[in-house]
């Protein structure tokens, strides 16, 4: 059975486990192995922080290696991006050549985000390229996040869906639509 | 001659090229090749936005796969944590099996980050652990980023310098003491 990877910020949710469980069960119904961050049974006891921080790192790792498939959630996190341990991961399984597939439960474009962050809006730099407050360029590829997360997609795009506020880590519908172009492209 | 790439967020700079000059420049000094993302000479001409996007995409895998070593600047981009785009370079780089060292230009620990993006600052959640304004969980593990991040380094810490205001992306303190820490380790 195909293990897929399921990359993203929800681990940082109060009820980060039972989202995973969700998103397992959504991947059992498909005939697929969702293994979702969190899974890894660790023993942090007696361990000071970096040393947890670090067993935590190594078991992640670990489930990766044995994944054949990642799905990234590329919502944004924290600012106009996506979280950055979940593309960590993404370019990790790349350089596995492993496939990846992504989602995100924001569909505003990427340079829209990033004028929204930008207080005084984007303006062009004298080198024609267009730029934020701190005059530090704003990539206009039509691409969904920073390119190196865009350019590893199998698929070419992220699935998107635009969540109701409240709901932008927990919505499961690209998510739905994310595994499902994968199983029917790779399994 | 040991090849070392050269990431971070610095390629959206006005100055980009003349920075990515003075970083190879100091690797060169000390006997190493530094290869800087903006290094490959590509044609874009007549390409559509998003054509554009994944051919310098690719042609930054390919400089990866042909450099021995990372050395990824951390700094905060954008918000509380490390450019996106230098996450998946720092992912894709270690799944390779290729050292990777990290610097960052913002010496204020992860957790001080988080409190000053987060209005209301942080609270305890029910389960104990420290969340931010959205009941997100803030990472206290002791490190200075996600903890993905982190537990890649070979050095197992950032080399951090905290930069005067405006020179956050341009100073090279930290990089050079990195530089010099991973060519001492792996040279």
């Amino acid at each position: 059975m195909l293990r897929f990877y399921l990359a993203g910020p929800e681990v940082f949710l109060p009820n980060a486990r039972a989202l995973g469980e969700a998103k397992r069960a959504l991947c059992a119904d498909l005939g697929l192995s969702g293994v979702f961050p969190l899974d890894a049974a660790l023993d942090l006891g007696g361990l000071g922080p970096r040393e947890q921080g670090r067993t935590i790192y190594r078991a992640d790792v670990s489930l990766m290696r044995r994944c054949d498939v990642i799905i990234a959630n590329l919502t944004p996190f924290r600012g106009p991006s996506a979280d950055v341990g979940t593309a960590f991961e993404l370019g990790f399984m790349t350089a596995l050549g492993k496939p990846a597939f992504a989602y995100s439960n924001c569909a505003e474009s990427f340079i829209a985000r990033l004028a929204r962050f930008s207080p005084s809006g984007l303006h062009r730099r004298t080198d024609g390229q267009w730029a934020d407050q701190n005059d530090l360029a704003v990539e206009d590829f039509d691409m969904l996040d920073n390119l190196m997360l865009h350019g590893a997609l199998a698929e070419g795009d992220l699935f998107l869906h635009q969540a109701p506020a409240g709901r932008e880590l927990t919505d499961l519908t690209a998510f739905e639509a994310c595994v499902k172009a994968a199983r029917r492209l790779i399994a």
